[in-house]
């Protein structure tokens, strides 16, 4: 019961925190998505297909959560636009706080579009409002297509699936009708996206 | 502040559960290994293969933890062992609690060796003894040979590694010596097995 209290007062506390962001994001006319999935479910390897083919005057901006190491910015910075790790140190999601720190540095005036990409983890960041304007989640065909109905908070919470890996599908067993179908058993007005980050379709 | 004294105060309320499950399994004999991995690694295909393997009259028996659906324990009860499904309803993690909730209607004394699937999660379960003689971590090859390094604390509790879905290395950019190299660099002395859970290598 403490602890429920608790988790209570900790997610009220980042509902404030998130507001705020939101408001700030408005201000600015910035579009926020936020970005989530499992581990290795290809969330920067999205984000480098769509950084390498914006046009350089894009005023995009991208945080990227992980636990541990800053491989992802590094990896993400070599497109020449914003991008800055968090690491959470043991937490397993992204929180309010700490995209507001993130943004200390920057100059909101200067962006359009920041895309946070959350820590991978198909359950506990789908609590964690960061001010997006809309939460993406990812799911990778080798993954499996019963994942919506198993973590099905994220697929209620998300306005987009993005469905990657798609190129495997010759070799996994996945029902890619099945997936959505279940997809939009949780979330009947989802969009669904099919790509592969890794061919590029 | 608060929430991490509450967060304390719940794990090591949980180490006292898990320790008197650890004294049990060791009364009754009952070897207990806890299976964590991202969700979609293929926790339930390696079981699905390991039961179908083993001779009926095993006395093994399997725990399979998600938020939703009993999916899971169907599939692995075809196999003829008692196989018993723990909903979390929320919560990104097993625990000792539902453990010892769920074994209360086994009779130990007929059990040899107790398998735990836990919920798909590579942070969160890794901080929640259930009790059990060893931890594995399952990694299948399409998430990338990166995580060892960014999930660092499963893969230093863990005993062992299992490489799933190894199949599929032709199809996808994994470098399996990187993988090996960067489990070792968090734990030096990790067992690493490599498995195709869909064609049984």
């Amino acid at each position: 019961m403490d602890r429920i209290l608790v988790e209570q007062k900790v997610l009220s506390e980042n509902d404030r925190l998130a507001a705020r962001l939101r408001e700030r994001f408005r201000e600015h006319g910035i579009l926020c998505v936020n970005i989530i999935s499992s581990p290795g479910s290809g969330k920067t390897s999205l984000l480098e297909r769509t950084l390498e083919r914006l046009p350089k005057k894009t005023r995009v901006a991208v945080l990227t959560g992980d636990i541990q190491t800053d491989n992802d910015a590094r990896r993400l910075a070599r497109f020449g636009f914003p991008a800055q790790q968090i690491t959470t140190g043991g937490a397993c999601h992204l929180d309010a706080r700490m995209v507001e720190r993130a943004l200390a540095d920057w100059r909101l005036e200067s962006l359009g579009l920041l895309i946070i990409e959350n820590v991978g983890n198909l359950v506990c960041p789908s609590s964690y409002d960061l001010g997006e304007a809309a939460k993406i989640v990812m799911l990778s065909v080798t993954e499996g297509e019963d994942k919506p109905l198993k973590y099905p908070s994220i697929f209620l919470k998300a306005e987009l699936l993005i469905l990657n890996k798609i190129d495997l599908l010759p070799h996994v067993p996945f029902n890619i009708v099945q997936a959505r179908e279940n997809a939009r058993s949780i979330h009947p007005s989802m969009d669904i996206l099919e790509v592969s980050c890794t061919t590029g379709d």
